[in-house]
């Protein structure tokens, strides 16, 4: 919809009009009482791609349909997306995500202790970061290569699926090899590059919100992987910069429930990074088993007072099985069990 | 905390120290390696009026204290606030309040439906608006007298408080009269004029957070509210503004655990002016209960299409009993029971 | 511009259609490959209260035309609003405004210091609070009636017109006793009561931007003076809250030639507010006069560590004729002198 | 500065105290009257990676050094850095920098027509994009290695340093073979991979600020460039998100003297994508050559109604000549000539 200013002339409007019409697409003119409107019906990408906002007489470019296309439940796939992620399901309505595990891997004793705590605590998957993206360049940024070995082996003495984040393509084959599911972080949102080849590594991904990122733009970034013919994506909802610095970020929970309905995909939820503070991760990943979330994914640490990373807001392991059955129940109301 | 720049020479440093000791405050001289660090203890409010930061060599003042006082858990009352509004019991961690009732207050007919719908599913209280404060000063601004009446009206036969927003000083009396719970809008949060008139009426206040308004800030103004000697204090958050515009506004549901550390006033949430569209309602005030809020003020209507006010956002009255089981069910779990 | 679901009925679509055509306005289907869209032609205000977006089968209601009416450029005045306070021009694009003074009245020696001060420096209005909105109910709130007092002797003896804010609808009979523009604060731009007030003292209204509120909002505020019969208002920039603190809020610079494509209001920049360092007001100064500003608010103390209120943001008097020369010469440039 | 909870035990200060104290910080302990906070003087990097927000009895960790390091003027280098850009002197408040040209190189003829133009214009560089960051994945990308020989050829025919975007470490041996100067774009200012490659090539970097990030953090990127030991780095304010959508972004041009304070770097503005209207980018610009900073760089088209991308923001190329002229006036009012 081409809004023209109350000034346009009927020579501006015929041009808007002869310019959309080359698209392809059908043209309808609108006559207000003060502007008029001209709807364009037909290739909103093409329409869009035209810029029409800088012509004369032209006041504004209201989009009508959505700008995202595979990760629309509207244009291309009502149903909800489920998938498993060695044997636990994800998507579509009747599990519930249980992902934990350290922020960084530190140490192998570390890693195989945390990963027993939350196996035996019932969860669905172990996170652990081998590749850690860090704001200033002098802080600590993962084992790398090693810290996915030891990931490995937590794997295969537990059984539990890793998820763990690429941070730069020319980790992806190392990355690849010994993850379940690929994270990409809130910083790497649109990163594209990185978006496409998470898309051909065959794995799942779990696609974190930029941390400015609008709903809009979450699902366009999933269009990047969803078009490279994975249809296994997670968005994740993290917190968002606002105004509000009491805590960290500001958590989107109305994001889940929009996305339910705009969205066939799977959505996670993140409340430790979005808090950074351990006292408010509970209430909030009860809050998201609450509101329909699929999933949380969440720190745990032995001794989060000596973690080299976001200790603070690492639940103690020694609290993690009362914390899964508290948060658990609140799924369960939802019709969901520990996936 | 007052923090030089790293070129502040001896003399800057004296001054600042004598003008911190003029007030009476304990001074302490932190010379760091790069910039040197002035602490004063004691007095946080006489400090920051002093306007330090404008002082030559100080590069910032970063205040270490928080900077409200009567609405503090910390500085004021350890225990949370308690307290009953016509027998429902509000705050304290076991009960949960459920406030219900039209956007604003049509007609006595419409009024008595839907406070009948609402108390026969367990609401504690009936809200209901008189004055309505418009963005634009063409739109319905509520029927305002008359609109008590209707409201005395329900509660005489339904037994229910009525919630009631004040908008003008003016109008005080009248409001006062028939409301047993004052509220006060998010657009007034900073209304101080009316914050005090309001902590004078005698009656329970409730506040909303302004819609940029930080947690610091929504203290202090409770603080304009306890200092009139009024207790009777719960603060209501209602949804924030970020860059988001997926929904009208972003819930900040890490504001009810933060509040809970830092306050011991009751925090209730509204969903449906956060999200303005009916269909986030019901995950959102599931979401409020499991995070610990001490209740919800939702909107209800019988035929929502015709509403003079907000109709999209407003719970069908068909649909309430269920929706108050469903959301009760996860207040249950926290251990609380319907006020 | 009503937006249906791709899954709305064909008697969604006619409901629509009816409950739109019931209020008159002309109706437009427009078929989409996806979704339908519905227009409507005419009375925009009254469609917007019909609150379709609640209906069955409609995703969205995306307005057209802009909400605001008697402050649009294009629906009410394309001419620029231009008016005299005390022979000062405002507005027109040929004069700038040089508002300074203190941020309060202290004593009768500062004020009228200052107001010599700025009078020398060829300032053309006098700024000065008399009653202070504060955050914390514990700090100093303004000497009162007796501040309008002074500021009446600094206007006696200088010749410069007094600006000073209105607060509360009980202060009104004296602030416009005393004042030649009555300014509205942020925090009371949607404060409606007051807006009408202030609309009805005959005076010219300065009226601040909220910090979280849009353009839209401001213009709309701006209709709620402007309704009452006063054309003499001018509309105040004075920074937004973002989530970036390392300045006190973010001046929203852009907003200047918004307003001027959109609005015939003048517009004036509060660089000392937004921005609550000295150090940033100059160079904030001298772009509101090169982005085209019709003038600045600014506060000026002769020693400012010793002001009562906001001292770090204060400019040094002694210099106060150096800043206005500097700011000026960008002002000439855009072909304006000083009013 | 740790701040404790009111509760705080001696055992938890002590233990704080201790853990610092390991690190060979100097501590200090300051109780106050209601809460204790501790001091650490020494090595801030250090202690933020402790994580002390989450030890028992921490409120608060309060950070009184800045973070960045190699970007401060205070810590790094107290004068600012200029450099030449093929004999255009960036940085050091005496010039101001014009970078000009097309969005996206669409073709040769279009390049080089512009080209031409900024250079009669007087402007200091020709920007160009060869690699385009898109939202959707469906849109346009740019013409890659064959947009970097086209505008080679127009720098050999105009003798202007050609600035374009590093997008993909892939692309990085290509980019710097034709590219003056590497940009690194709004949505990558956090990939950090990128960052250090971009740092390695040896060429200048221009450094946009990503839409969301402080400008703390935008110091920390120009950082990991830095510490690779290119000191040539410029950082560009392009406009940040917040709820305000009348304008496509926020231009933060308060950011321009907080950056002068505290950072060594030259300062570039564009205000072209900030905008996203070409009605604003000349009052922008001009706003940004007052405010003080280094230079602007925005987008000319022969015809924007046929660009390829971001057509309603470039400025049409018959205008550029009197845009220079305009702009460049304010900026010699601050003593400043065109690179």
């Amino acid at each position: 919809m081409v809004v023209m200013t109350p000034e346009a002339t009927e020579a501006e409007i015929a041009a808007v009009k002869r310019r959309l019409e080359a698209t392809g697409v059908h043209v309808l003119v609108l006559p207000g009482e003060l502007t008029t409107a001209i709807g364009a019906i037909g290739d909103p990408e093409g329409v869009r791609e035209l810029g029409l906002e800088g012509m004369e007489g032209v006041d504004r470019v209201v989009p009508i349909s959505r700008p995202y296309k595979l990760a629309s439940s509207e244009l291309a796939h009502p149903e909800p997306t489920t998938f498993s992620v060695a044997g636990h399901r994800v998507g579509g309505g009747t599990t519930f995500c249980l992902i934990a595990g350290p922020c960084t891997v530190e140490t192998r004793e570390q890693t195989l202790a945390v990963a027993r705590t939350v196996k035996a605590a019932g969860a669905s998957m172990l996170r652990g970061g081998a590749y850690k993206p860090r704001t200033s360049p002098f802080a600590f940024k993962g084992l790398g290569a090693a810290a996915l070995e030891i990931l490995a082996e937590a794997r295969a003495e537990t059984g539990l699926p890793v998820v763990t984040e690429l941070l730069d393509t020319q980790h992806a084959e190392g990355v690849a090899a010994h993850a379940d599911v690929i994270q990409i972080g809130a910083r790497n949102m649109q990163n594209y590059a990185l978006l496409e080849v998470a898309g051909k590594l065959g794995k799942p991904v779990l696609l974190k919100r930029g941390l400015s990122s609008s709903l809009d733009e979450l699902l366009m970034a999933a269009d990047y992987v969803l078009k490279e013919g994975n249809p296994r994506v997670m968005v994740c909802e993290r917190g968002i910069r606002t105004f509000e610095t009491a805590t960290r970020f500001t958590l989107d929970l109305s994001a889940i429930p929009w996305l339910k309905l705009h969205s066939h995909l799977p959505v996670i939820v993140d409340p430790s990074h979005a808090s950074g503070d351990r006292r408010l991760v509970e209430p909030l990943a009860r809050a998201a088993a609450a509101v329909g979330a699929d999933g949380i994914i969440v720190e745990v640490h032995e001794n989060p007072e000596a973690a080299l990373c976001d200790g603070p807001q690492a639940l103690y392991a020694r609290d993690f099985a009362g914390f899964a059955e508290r948060v658990t129940a609140h799924a369960r109301l939802e019709g969901r069990t520990l996936a």
